[in-house]
């Protein structure tokens, strides 16, 4: 396999490289050869969509995901009506953008509130309230779900399994999940929830769990073999549950952060190459050899 | 009701007061009208097993916990064979102290390895290699499930459906789980689990969940009412379930760890009237009222 081919389906998500601009991320990917780029509402709006739909276009990358919506677990009316308008900007950007998903993360507790459950029924059902516009809009709405870590600040959806229980209720094609390592690598029977996902699966992050976790938890993200995540098993369950899209290395890493970009991107792209891209078609060579 | 009637349930872990020695964890507990203490080994080792005991039988505390066996997902067969051993000493420190259970903690991944799925069957495998002893001895092994934030560097068990799992292979007497806050606040679906639990709740361990996380996440627990728990809530589904044993403050933090342990404890008792203590009862009066 020619190294293009084999990175055909890596992804670039922005805030690996935090310091480049969206030309100089979307620049970058392309010098490197991967397939895809993940973009960033923030630095989207540096640029402006309709700059921002000529560049991807221009550069043959696809759009792996759009980042991200969601932050609607607010008990307010108020504002809960200004997260709805500020995720329907999302799920316009990501229709121009023509991206594979729109990444919404569920936002954590309100402030001194304490009713998890609540807060996790206030995000279904905003999720709810955007599935008509995005389905008209031909936009799939993925849900994250988060690493417990996160309950009580930023998502309220911690598991696989809870982000499907909300996900099923709609179509596949208008609801998915983002499975992300980081959130996900010590989920009990994630596996099992992988293969329930099947083309729910909108989106693949990997990042690595790495200990010690560093002092602020925002960005306690590690490379890919930097910590404890099992690449090997866990892409070999993405594949088997019939994931084909795109790989996204997102990152939020203070050390990382501080370096070259271009050179961060060169170990993501040997890490990938060494410790992902080999078991995502593992399971298209499995069926080919039972043929 | 009295002061003294309203804390007969309270235990002190003795690690949120880690600066104190046995004897004078029990003198405290004394002091401050508490019916119980949970005992760390490493600090029962300082003073010996007998005059441990003797300590305790004339302070009338109950033993609500020995802190802690387990760490067996070790695969190396020596290393293994000593964390049995250890556990055994465990187990008859716990039957001569009386301990109401052994709390088990996993341990996390071994160096360099990434099967989580292993290391988690070792773990189960240790619990059963040791129940026949546990119960020769009297003794209840509480399997403690932990935040996933552990799972890789100290427990693999991440869930208390993930514990009862294992705890039902064997008779509830013999192997119970420890409930704690902290690990299971976020868990979806947990007051489910602790209806499922019933009889095998063998520990109901309060602190609570502090954002922003402290640097040393091991240290990251913070004194009920502090952070973003709902202690109504969950003590509501504790009792609910069935629990009637001692509740056990056990909070890992270095500001407290600084604090005088006595100032610590009255804040503790403060907290524990005000937001555990008043729904323990509940459902018995729910059920009074009906009757």
């Amino acid at each position: 396999m020619t190294n293009r081919a084999a990175l055909s389906r890596l992804s670039l998500n922005q805030r690996t490289t935090a310091s480049w601009s969206l030309p100089e991320a979307v620049q970058g990917c392309v010098d490197a050869g991967l397939g895809a780029i993940g973009i960033w509402r923030e630095q989207l709006a540096e640029v402006g969509l309709d700059e921002a739909c000529r560049l991807v276009a221009e550069s043959g990358l696809r759009v792996s995901s759009l980042c991200r919506g969601g932050f609607f677990t607010t008990a307010d009316p108020a504002e809960a009506a200004t997260a709805e308008s500020r995720n329907r900007e999302a799920i316009e950007e990501a229709a121009a953008l023509k991206a594979a998903t729109l990444v919404l993360v569920a936002g954590g507790l309100p402030p001194d509130d304490r009713d998890l459950e609540a807060a996790r029924d206030r995000a279904a059902r905003a999720i709810e309230r955007l599935v008509p516009y995005a389905h008209e809009l031909g936009v799939n709405l993925g849900i994250e779900p988060m690493n417990p870590i996160y309950a009580a600040d930023r998502g309220v959806i911690s598991t696989l399994a809870q982000a499907l229980d909300i996900a099923e209720r709609f179509d596949a094609a208008d609801v998915g999940v983002v499975v992300d390592t980081f959130h996900l690598w010590w989920e009990p029977g994630v596996s099992e929830q992988l293969l329930r996902a099947e083309e729910r699966i909108v989106s693949y992050q990997i990042c690595d769990w790495i200990t010690p976790l560093p002092a602020d938890t925002l960005l306690a993200r590690g490379m890919m073999g930097d910590g404890h995540v099992d690449f090997t098993a866990f892409t070999r369950s993405v594949a088997v549950a019939g994931y084909r899209g795109d790989v996204e290395v997102e990152i939020f890493n203070a050390e990382l952060w501080a370096a070259p970009p271009a050179e961060v991107v060169d170990t993501m792209v040997e890490r990938y190459l060494r410790l992902v891209q080999p078991y995502l078609a593992e399971w298209q060579m499995t069926q080919s050899r039972k043929q």
